[in-house]
């Protein structure tokens, strides 16, 4: 774990996903291994840490999390826009796309899925919950949460901190056609 | 509809979810009627669109949901953000919350669902498909859009247009606690 990463406690994994950012999803099944941009995911559950992920089912990825039930979702930050946008247009049956674009992973603590650090803000090591239905009729997966890093110079005690200092680990959340928002200034609520 | 909302094409429906702002969930059965804030929710088709809403099972506009068989998801400019966290931090079990803030809305063209426009982006009107699985164990609620709009100031040609002279409309993502980022500086994504 490169030297700004730091393990995030369970109950707070699923705030690395409230606000909507586009994410990497990896995977890996013995030799094979895979990396796809997702715009779609949310939480579902805090406690324990659930989310949900749009993978189709047409996709390598889709094939590799069946056979391993685990994948991982990597956070980018912008400066990783390009990349996102190559991995979500590309199939990685035909190459390997972490060997393509020059990418290092570290195994995930738990179920050693292969996870990106360098550029993405945050990872989340998730174990599928297998729920055929929503799979197959709207291609959404379920998953729980088992462990969570995120980079200590934009996720701090257990909440994002997005600061001048730190745009380029800040979220980027994808309008469509490569066109991405980047999360940017922060606004404090007052009740109405 | 203010004049400056357009109907929205409905598979271009999804694109208005698909960056991951938080959004404003709208019901009503009978003279009952509520609005929550909800920062879960993702498209998981564009064609026909269909969209998933996490809706805690214990809330007020879940039993208007079941009752009604339908709900509106209203997309807060960042001048909502207050009345966002407001309107998520307390039930309508106790009062009106359109009466209680002053909300105008208009009934959805399909469904009759009460949508809100002034200070929105844009709106979705959503028949629920019911999947009761899917809603008991994950608070999941899956959804087909059934009628669109957008203000045509951000929402152009079927894709948003985030502009310096449109920041009042620009999308909120919840990052906790009533601190939001507002979708700001746009990235054109090239290849890496």
């Amino acid at each position: 774990m490169p030297d700004s990463f730091r393990p995030v406690a369970l109950e707070h994994a699923s705030r690395l996903i409230n606000h909507g950012p586009t994410v990497l999803v990896t995977s890996a099944a013995g030799a094979r291994r895979n990396l796809m941009a997702a715009a779609w995911s949310m939480p579902v559950e805090f406690t324990p840490p659930r989310i949900a992920v749009v993978i189709d089912k047409h996709t390598f990825t889709r094939e590799l999390v069946a056979a391993s039930g685990a994948f991982g979702v990597c956070i980018p930050g912008q400066s990783l826009a390009g990349l996102t946008y190559a991995v979500g247009s590309t199939s990685g049956r035909e190459l390997d796309k972490f060997a393509r674009h020059g990418l290092v992973t570290r195994p995930g603590p738990v179920l050693g899925v292969p996870l990106l650090e360098a550029g993405c803000a945050a990872w989340l090591e998730c174990r599928l919950i297998p729920e055929r239905h929503a799979e197959d009729a709207y291609d959404t997966c379920f998953a729980e949460v088992v462990a969570a890093a995120a980079d200590a110079r934009i996720f701090v005690d257990g909440r994002w901190d997005f600061r001048d200092d730190n745009t380029e680990l800040q979220t980027i959340h994808h309008l469509g056609a490569g066109k991405f928002v980047r999360a940017g200034g922060v606004l404090h609520a007052r009740a109405a």
